[in-house]
C-alpha cells in the first residue's frame, strides 16, 4: 500500500537520499476510472484466454526484451525512487526478465493446464478437465524489488501466464518506475492479441482497495507488510463473493548455526553478516534471528557478526519513513530487559542508517513482542542457545517464516533432521550451509509458507508454480473434439503432457 | 450444519419418514473433548506425514473395506436416517469405497506430490520441492449423500490421503450414522501407524464450530448450504492464522435445450424429468433451471415433463425440514408475478412430498430472487426463451453453478460453443447431450465453480484433484540426500513421476 498521501493529494515521486519531492507522477486514480479499467480487464482477459499458449509465451518475451531494452532508463529511475543503487537493479531487471522467461517456458511446456482426460467407460462419460485463467488480477508490488515483486514482476507475469489481464497498484515509494514498467508492458501487450488493456495502473491507496473490491476482480496479489496484506485478505473475504488474496508478507527467517559448525565461525559470520546487510537487509528473506551456541565458539561467532556488521557504512534505505521505522524497531529490541545492544544504529541523511545487532537469551526470547518481530532493515538479532530441543522448541513457537536455515556439519545429521523435521511444518523453504537471501526463479522454487509469512501455505509467489494461483478447473463431458480447448482435443495438438485414463504421458 | 438442537440437547437420530427420534446418539461434544481431540488430530497427523504413500494407501483400502464388509449394517441406519432407500444407499457405500480406493491409486502413482527438483547450477544452488499435508482438517459432510460426501466422504478421503487427520462434525440428520461409520475408520487406522485418530468426530453446532476455530485446525470440508457455507468461510477468515474452507455449496444447474434438439424432445424431456426426480431431487448437481425453446416443439417439451414429473408418487425427503422448505421455495416460484406452475407439490407423511414444476420466460427471469435461487428437492423451473442469445445473456448473469448441461444436434455447434464460452465462465463441469446428475469419481472429475457454487473456484471436491486442497508445498535447498524425503532423493526410490531441471519424468 505504502502510499502516504491522502486522498485528493496528487501522487509524488520522492527522492529518499535526499526527502525531496523529485515529480508529480499522477493524480490520484478516481472511482469512475477504476470501474472502466476493471471493465477493460475483463475484455483483455477474454483476449487472454483466447490466445495460445505459444502467443501468451511469446507475448511475455517481447515484456522481457522490453524492459531490458529499456534497461538504463528504468534502472535510473528505480534508483532514484529506491536507492538500492544501480548493481543491484540492473541485476533485479535480468531477474525480471528472466522470470517473464520462466512462465513463458511454463506455457510452452503446457503441465501447468493439467489437462487429464477419462475415456468413456461403461459405468462413465467421456470427461475433460484442465485449468484455465480465473479472471482479472489486482497486483500490489514491494518498495523492495522495484521491479521482480512490483508492476512486471513475479504476480504480473503469472497471471498474465495463466491468461488474467493485470491491475497494478503502483506503490507510493516507486510510483515513476510502475508508471514507466507499465507503459512498456502495456506496449508490448498492445502488439499481440491481447491489447494494452492486459496490464493497467492505478494510483492511490483508495484507488487500490477500490479495485479489491471490484466484483470483477477474481484475485489479488500482494507483497508487503503483514498490517497491509491483512487488511486485502479481510477486504477479500467480505466481499459478496469472496476472492483469495495471495499476501507474502515477510518474515523473521531464522537461522541456526548448530554447535559442531560454530568451529568455522569466522567463515559463517561473514556470509551471515553479508547476507543481512544485502539490500539494507530489506529482503522478506533476511535472516532476523540467528540462533549461536552459547559458550566460546558462539561468542567468536558473535564477535565476528559484531566487527562486520559494525564496520558497516551507513546505508540509504528505501524511504524515510522505513528508516524511522528500522531505528525505532531495533531501539525497541535493544530497550527490552533482557535484550543487549551489539551494535547501535545511527539515523544519517536522508533515508540512510548504519545496521543494528542485538542479543538475547534462547530462555527471553518469548518475554518481549519486539523480539519476535520482524525488524525490516540491516538487523538481526542474536539467540544464544544451549541445546538443538531448545531451538526446536522455539521453531515450534515462533511465527511462521518464509524460510529456515541451518549451518552443520555431516556429523550432525540428528541435530539437522530434527531442526528439519521442526521446520517443516514452519517455513516454506529449508536451507542446508546456507543463507535465506537469494531466491532462485526456476521450477522447484518456494517462496512463501504458513500464515503469517504468506496468506496461504498453499501457494508460492517465485517460481514456476505461481502460476497455480491464478488458475481455477474446467470439465468438458462427452464434448465433440471440434469444441473443445486444443489442451483436451484427442490428437494432443499441442503436444503437452496430460494424464489419460489415469496415465500420465509425456511427449504427447 | 444441520442441527437443529440447543447447547445442551443430546444429539438425536430422527426417522425423516415419521418424524419420530428412535435413538440418543450422543451427548453434544463440550469444548474441553473439541480441544483434546485438536491435540490427537495434531500428533496423527505428524504419523501420517511419516507414512509412507504405499502405507497411507493401505490404510485407505482397509477403510474401503471396512465399509463394504459392514455394508448392510450402515445401509440400514443410513436409510432410516435418510430415508433414501436401500439401493440407492447401496451404490453409495459402493462409490464411496470407490472413491477411498482411487487416492490409494493416487498415492501409490505419486504425481500429487508434485516433486521437483532443479540441481545446482552456477547460478543457484540444488533446490527440491514437494508437497506435503498441510495438517489436520475439519469436515462437515451433507444430509444428502450419509456416505459420499459425510464421515469417509471424498473430504475425509482426501485429506487422509495428504496426510491430514481429520475431525468430523457429525451431520444432524444422520448423527447415527456418522458415528458408525468414524468408529470403522478409527479401528482400520488403529490397524496402522496412523494410529485410530487419524479420525474422530465431534456432535453439535457449536462443537463444530470450535473445532474450525481451533488454531490447530488447518483447513475445513463443507458440502451444504450456502448459508452454513458462508458463516464457516466468514469464521474460518477471522481467525488470528486464517485457514481455507473448502466449501460445495450447491447450484441452479442450468440445462439448455436448443430448438435443433426440441425435435427429439420426448427423450430428452424423460432425461430430463430422471434427472430432477432423482434421489429426491436432492441433488446438488440437480438441474433447476431448464431453457426451453418457445414455439410447439418447446410445448411438447414441456408436456413431456408435465406428464412426467405429473405422475411421481410422493417421495420422502431427508428430513420434515427439507421437505417444509421445499414446499415453501416452489410455492414462492409459483406465487411470483410472471411464474405459472405446471405441476403443484403436496406435502405426505413425515418427509414426504410430491414434485414440482413452474415455468417462467427468460425476460422475467430476474424479476424475483426466488427465481433464480436453489429450490432443494424435486423442483425445476423452465424457463422458455427465444433466441440463444439470450441463454447466453442469462448464463452471463446467474450466480456460479456446479455444472451446466445443454442438448443439441450436430448442426448446432455455433449455439453449443457460445453457450460453452460463457459457461466456463461460470460453472465447473460443462455436459455435452448429457445430464449433470451422477459425478463420476475419477481423474478428470471437476466438482465445484466460482462463488457461490464453491467458495473458491480453484479446486474440486469429487476427483483424484481434490487431494490439492490439503496440501502445501516445501522446498528444502543444498539437503544431502540421506535427510531428504524419499519423494525427492536423487535415485527416486517412490519412481514417481518428477520434474528434473525443467523435465517433467515419469516412470522415475
Amino acid at each position: 500500500m505504502g502510499s502516504m498521501t491522502t486522498a485528493t493529494e496528487p501522487v509524488r515521486s520522492i527522492d529518499p537520499r535526499t526527502g525531496e519531492v523529485v515529480e508529480t507522477v499522477a493524480e490520484q486514480t478516481d472511482a469512475e476510472t477504476v470501474a472502466r479499467l476493471c471493465a477493460a480487464a475483463v475484455e483483455a482477459t477474454a483476449r487472454l484466454a483466447a490466445m495460445s499458449f505459444a502467443d501468451r509465451a511469446e507475448m511475455l518475451e517481447a515484456m522481457a526484451a522490453a524492459l531490458e531494452g529499456d534497461r538504463e532508463r528504468l534502472v535510473d529511475i528505480a534508483d532514484r525512487e529506491s536507492a538500492l543503487g544501480r548493481p543491484r537493479l540492473d541485476g533485479e531487471v535480468t531477474r525480471t526478465a528472466t522470470q517473464l522467461r520462466l512462465f513463458a517456458a511454463v506455457l510452452r511446456d503446457g503441465a501447468f493446464a493439467e489437462a487429464t482426460i477419462d475415456h468413456a467407460t461403461d459405468a462413465s462419460p467421456d470427461l475433460r478437465r484442465m485449468l484455465i485463467g480465473l479472471g482479472p488480477v489486482s497486483v500490489f508490488g514491494a518498495s523492495n524489488f522495484p521491479f521482480a515483486f512490483s508492476a512486471a514482476g513475479g504476480d504480473t507475469a503469472s497471471a498474465l501466464a495463466a491468461g488474467c489481464a493485470v491491475i497494478v497498484k503502483a506503490h507510493g515509494a516507486h510510483p515513476a518506475l510502475d508508471a514507466a514498467v507499465v507503459a512498456l508492458l502495456r506496449d508490448a501487450a498492445g502488439r499481440t492479441a491481447a491489447g494494452e488493456d492486459a496490464v493497467s495502473v492505478v494510483y492511490g491507496r483508495e484507488a487500490g482497495t477500490a479495485v479489491v473490491a471490484d466484483a470483477r476482480i477474481r484475485a489479488v496479489g500482494f507483497t508487503g507488510s503483514e498490517r497491509a496484506g491483512r487488511m486485502l485478505m479481510d477486504l477479500a473475504a467480505a466481499r459478496p463473493e469472496p476472492i483469495p488474496v495471495y499476501a507474502e508478507m515477510g518474515s523473521l527467517n531464522p537461522l541456526v548455526v548448530t554447535p559442531g559448525s560454530a568451529e568455522r565461525g569466522a567463515e559463517i559470520a561473514a556470509t551471515i553478516a553479508d547476507s543481512v546487510l544485502l539490500g539494507g537487509g530489506q529482503f522478506c528473506t533476511k535472516p532476523g534471528l540467528v540462533f549461536l551456541p552459547e559458550g566460546a565458539a558462539g561468542d567468536a561467532v558473535v564477535s565476528a557478526l559484531v566487527e562486520r556488521i559494525g564496520a558497516s557504512d551507513a546505508i540509504h534505505l528505501l524511504s524515510i519513513d522505513i528508516r524511522d521505522t528500522f531505528m525505532k524497531g531495533a531501539a525497541a529490541v535493544a530497550a527490552s530487559a533482557d535484550a543487549a545492544a551489539l551494535v547501535t544504529p545511527s539515523a544519517g541523511t536522508g533515508s540512510a542508517a548504519t545496521p543494528a545487532l542485538n542479543e538475547v537469551a534462547v530462555a527471553s526470547l518469548f518475554g518481549a513482542d519486539e523480539l519476535i518481530a520482524e525488524c525490516f532493515g540491516p538487523a538481526a538479532l542474536v539467540v544464544r542457545y544451549g541445546t538443538i530441543a531448545q531451538v526446536v522448541d522455539v521453531i515450534d513457537r515462533l511465527p511462521a517464516s518464509l524460510t529456515l536455515s541451518v549451518f552443520a556439519e555431516d556429523a550432525e545429521s540428528d541435530a539437522v533432521a530434527a531442526i528439519a523435521a521442526a521446520a517443516t511444518e514452519r517455513v516454506g523453504r529449508i536451507i542446508l550451509n546456507g543463507v535465506s537471501t537469494g531466491v532462485a526463479v526456476n521450477w522447484a522454487q518456494q517462496h512463501g509458507g504458513p500464515y503469517p509469512a504468506a496468506s496461504s501455505a498453499m501457494h508460492t509467489s517465485v517460481g514456476a508454480t505461481a502460476i497455480r494461483r491464478f488458475l481455477r478447473p474446467v470439465a468438458y463431458q462427452s464434448f465433440t473434439d471440434a469444441l473443445l480447448p486444443p489442451a483436451l482435443q484427442e490428437s494432443n495438438p499441442l503436444g503437452i503432457p496430460r494424464r489419460v485414463d489415469g496415465r500420465l504421458e509425456v511427449n504427447g
